[in-house]
């Protein structure tokens, strides 16, 4: 009997103390967390001893002074997670950078150093940087527009690519007698002239350990999920409801298949807030108390900025949401879709859309048991909204640890969820191919 | 009795198989060593061991392929030193970042990030980039000219200080009960609008355990040493001799005063590349042997490059260097006139003026017992030549090793050296004050 049971792909989303926007006032919670770096190797290490398949780290190049205190300072991705390199040794480590507010050499650089720091665990979350005020700490007036953003992320995507191809794997010789240290003949200038980037390379980092680090991608927005298609190998998203997940799913590998590309080989990983105890009820009473930690003024704060900045401050808490044109908003167009779904769906209050918004960031909330989570998972992966989740626990550390003890054992027991790393990198992980260089001959 | 020896400050400068050009291949040379993080892990352990200042490492933003194999790939030095800063306690980590290709920003906040990773060790060596294919690499036509980047460079320093500002250190308050995150009056938002930049901030790291990072400075033209003068807390330079060292220290220490700085809180390093051996005939065939291995055209290549590419194929090898004109290139000026200078004083022919170049990089050159070394090393120090040195093993690890274990005794012995560390900030190790966030009261 062979077992043949799809298997579930893990990350986890780490994120100062946790992913509820008040999770900082929890009793439990370290309030230091976002920039306390033992900390930070605490989880990693836990996250690996749970072998997920990798750690996800967010950024952003601004501030938002009203938002999650989690966010307000932390540390700088690549640092952070070349430091967490040292403590781990298998799981993938995933960091996210702006295509709009950096320079393809020195993203191309900076993870395919993290990949050789890293021996081949590096992923690239590729975003945009959807918050206006950013341009205004980089030299600009002005955000670049929507579509544009994403025609420059390809572009960006293309040539960085390119970059991690400068050097084919047998290109350094060292022969220490003839004093022929490379051969010039495996050694690639780009010369990409494009509408955003002229870049001539070669990169100065030698082939990375997984030949490129792997793509990661958000975007849910027409743009955003055409770039996905195109160019990325995990998909991380916002879905919470079975159904719009499942056509997410197909809309997308259906689209990577149209530009060529085989969908097995994209995983497509929705963001879950899971809130377990052991019974149900200990479940809604632990939701509960983060809910009543919220301030509101926090609350519809963050539920504005969710929509790109909206004043909602004259409409009433406990009425219904107005009227909004999505094109007024250079938001990011999957959120304010999605919260304008469930206001009307669901026939939602502004309260209780920020509440809603504030606690899981629009992300789908599962409250209860770990035999109900572990059910629900295997649910979505089995019926084809998604390849697995990445885990984005409201309280941390307390929920990574749940999830690590109680959960995955569960996964394992079930066959659908690895008991040992196999291999060593994050694309080994993901049961992606090592890349062939462009040049190689082989 | 008191010690009032004059304490000498230490650091090394790590670059693969060390600084001479052909010690990749000596048979001791690890040749892959510029991309092995565990090489430059016990690098790290070993300045470490002897109670060095600081671990330095240079950069570049392009490769020359004709140029030293160790910096053709090599690590991202802020990637490098976070993952260095996880095998060391004490020792200041030094980075290498250009003010040219790269945003006050994002300069600002990895500093930042690393100074919170490494505890308070974090030092920035700023630099213009010489090398004009640079802006190839960055969709730049045209590399700015010489006296434009030391502009740049000033603003972008006093950006990045700003922006190490935003928030003073007593701005999170993180009352759990009050829900008051922070004091909104202790983030700070810069508003910097000056010639070359616009930054809003506040940056989203909170205040560094070193309050600022350490500002290092190595420009030696007067563009460079005004630059140092006005910002830099340490200086590295080249220095071949006595009394133009004496005359460097004098008129940077000068200029620092003139600036309203105290001299005493600027230490001047020059590079050392110092070839040890018990006796000064081992000492020379060591030397001997390591020139032996440089490929002539090599050689030749990189005296070209260091005079910013002038073609000297047309003269003769053994023949005098023919008079170049200084503003027809857009080399490192010192670093042109540094030559010019031993080629008329010294009468040293193409040939002989490559291997002295090729070797050391226009470094001083020692060759000598461990003994002679600390007695020159003293002597500079005592006579105003230096605060210390920024040592460049020609062949590492070994002479790493040496340095350690046969001359740091020595200075030790003398007194004129620490035999443990005083604190863990590498501001700490120079004797610099913590400085004072500009906007806080009292």
């Amino acid at each position: 009997m062979t077992n043949e049971k799809k298997q579930i792909k893990l990350g986890v989303f780490l994120a100062g103390t946790g992913h509820h926007v008040a999770s900082w006032r929890h009793p439990d919670a370290p309030a230091d967390a976002s920039m306390n770096l033992d900390y930070f190797k605490e989880l990693a290490k836990t996250a690996e001893r749970g072998k997920l398949d990798m750690l996800f780290l967010a950024d952003s190049l601004s501030i938002d002074s009203k938002s999650h205190p989690n966010v307000l300072t932390r540390f700088e991705p690549f640092t952070l997670l070349a430091a967490l390199a040292q403590v781990t040794s298998s799981i993938g480590l995933a960091a996210t950078a702006s295509t709009t507010y950096s320079e393809p050499f020195h993203i191309a650089r900076q993870f395919a150093s993290l990949d050789h720091i890293s021996g081949g665990r590096a992923g690239w979350n590729v975003v945009t940087s959807s918050i206006e005020s950013t341009a205004l700490n980089f030299s600009g007036e002005k955000h670049l527009e929507h579509h544009l953003r994403y025609q420059r992320a390809e572009e960006f995507v293309e040539v960085v690519k390119g970059l991690w191809d400068s050097w084919e794997e047998d290109a350094f010789i060292r022969d220490k007698e003839t004093g022929e240290f490379f051969d010039q003949e495996k050694m690639h200038e780009l010369n990409h002239k494009g509408e955003y980037f002229s870049v001539r390379g070669p990169l100065n980092v030698a082939r990375t350990p997984q030949g490129r680090p792997v793509i990661i991608q958000a975007g849910s927005s027409g743009d955003g999920k055409a770039l996905a298609a195109k160019t990325a190998e995990v998909i991380f998203t916002a879905q919470n409801h079975l159904e719009s997940a499942q056509e997410f799913y197909q809309s997308i590998k259906q689209q990577a298949a149209g530009f060529g590309r085989d969908p097995e080989k994209i995983a497509i990983m929705p963001g879950i807030f899971p809130v377990i105890a052991d019974t149900e009820e200990e479940a809604k009473a632990k939701y509960q108390e983060l809910q009543d930690l919220i301030i509101p003024a926090v609350g519809l704060q963050i539920l504005q900025n969710y929509l790109g900045g909206i004043d909602l401050s004259a409409y009433p808490l406990d009425g219904p949401l107005p009227e909004l044109d999505p094109e007024a908003s250079n938001a990011v167009k999957s959120r304010f879709k999605l919260v304008q779904e469930m206001a009307k769906r669901d026939n939602m209050t502004i309260r209780e859309l920020y509440q809603y918004v504030a606690g899981s960031r629009g992300h789908h909330i599962f409250v209860g048991t770990p035999e109900q989570l572990a059910d629900k998972m295997q649910e979505w992966v089995d019926h084809k909204a998604c390849d697995g989740f990445n885990i984005m626990p409201p309280l941390l550390p307390e929920g990574l640890e749940l999830f690590v003890d109680k959960v995955v054992p569960i996964l394992q027991e079930r066959g659908v969820f690895r008991t040992e790393y196999e291999g060593a990198t994050l694309r080994g992980h993901f049961g992606l191919e090592q890349p062939a260089n462009r040049y190689s001959k082989k």
